[in-house]
């Protein structure tokens, strides 16, 4: 079916695919949110390994020419097990560590990401790999994937766990804070009114855009023929609010609809 | 093995289990948490459903002689659906009904559930097959589950969360508060502290604890026959996290160890 297809264990890689649709708005994409299995984050890294691996033979089923593992916990996995696949995969990990050393003028940066991905070390370790005289300071932060779930992007409570969490993060100055979960981008204005003003947020996006340009250009993944592309979202668990969530998500993608699948 | 099944989607029915060994010391538990798909209470019906045939299944083939449903979410489902099994199956929504409509003097009662367990309306179902007069109120609380598992049991953001979900459901003047799932026990003082002190809060197990002694006596459950039971812990995804909250959640029990299955 020639399209890109975008992975999540839930509704938060739709930020990621939003943001990719108003990238390439002639591409196709097929995005599968693994809802009856969600969250990953609070998983063990062999766990989100075995439905990493789980779901990519799924969408290479559905014919996709590359797959993007728009969730960072399963980036963690695919950077950890250095899997390789017969089709291109992209992760979220390294285009945002590339972008936040790139933008960091005192090279401390810090992540907020969940358990399974602060655990793993995978953004200490990409970026070291980038500068080994980086200071990274991070902290796991399971309550915020729940609050965005829960539909709290705008509260007091969501703003004074934003501030417990980060307390642990701030005292190290980083100016850059990675957003080292798809979910984050929701809670940007919560997490920002935390921060001092001269922190710069990153989230994925930016340097996963990067990427994929790249690819085209280098002719490792084929450009879409087509003036508009389509927008197929697929998950294994279809719940109504499911639905809410992704049209509160998604500002630049239409989907053709939601279908139900077995993985 | 002679054993009874416990299971629940993750710790939370460790609450359950730590009651069921303190009443029955002399019997065998093999307790199984699906950690690898928790939570379950976010989740759709059907596939609560799957899962809870699933692990019903998985039970029966550790020989067990019965299986206790330790998750509201799931019993919710086994109700719904009315599955027969081979062998007894306990859930622990009736009990707590039975307990809170026995209890409460006005017939006002309150319901604290995850999404799945209110949206089925099992509850107020179970309590007007008891009563049909009771006046039934609940309210889902989603963050409830992620508080548990972070350990944030004595914590003012906790407090401030309970408060608002409780403040839908106290208007409307309830004697009795269910728990209507396997984790809210562990936050047992946060809720009592948002409540009147005249509110009483009822969990399943003092319902579940009669149901399996009349099992005993009417001779559909056989008795254990040695002096002092066992305790295994399987799950479906093994993390250090399980065994520390495995060990804050249970306090008559000593398991023997934990191990990893597949189901």
């Amino acid at each position: 079916m020639n399209a890109i297809g975008v992975f999540d264990s839930g509704v938060g890689g739709l930020t990621v695919l939003d943001a990719l649709v108003r990238a390439f708005p002639q591409e196709n994409f097929v995005y599968l949110a693994d809802t009856a299995r969600l969250p990953y984050g609070s998983k063990t890294i062999d766990t989100i390994h075995n439905y990493l691996k789980q779901n990519v033979a799924f969408l290479e089923r559905q014919q996709v020419k590359a797959v993007v593992v728009a969730c960072n916990s399963a980036s963690t996995a695919l950077l950890q097990f250095g899997d390789s696949f017969s089709l291109p995969v992209f992760n979220v990990i390294e285009p945002g560590a590339r972008v936040a050393v790139a933008h960091s003028q005192s090279q401390r940066i810090g992540v907020l990401g969940t358990r399974a991905t602060v655990l793993s070390q995978a953004y200490p370790q990409a970026i070291h790999r980038l500068n080994p005289k980086a200071v990274v300071s991070q902290v796991p932060a399971p309550l915020l994937v729940p609050l965005v779930e829960e539909g709290w992007l705008d509260d007091p409570i969501t703003n004074l766990i934003v501030y417990r969490y980060l307390s642990t993060v701030l005292p190290e100055q980083p100016d850059t804070l990675i957003l080292g979960c798809t979910h984050y981008p929701a809670l940007r204005q919560a997490i920002a009114r935390a921060c001092p003003p001269s922190l710069t947020l990153i989230d994925s996006t930016t340097g996963l855009i990067e990427d994929l340009k790249n690819a085209y250009d280098s002719g490792a993944l084929a450009e879409p023929r087509k003036a508009h592309g389509f927008v197929r979202i697929l998950c294994t668990d279809l719940s109504p609010r499911l639905q809410d969530l992704a049209e509160l998500l998604l500002k630049s993608a239409t989907p053709e609809g939601f279908e139900q699948v077995d993985i």
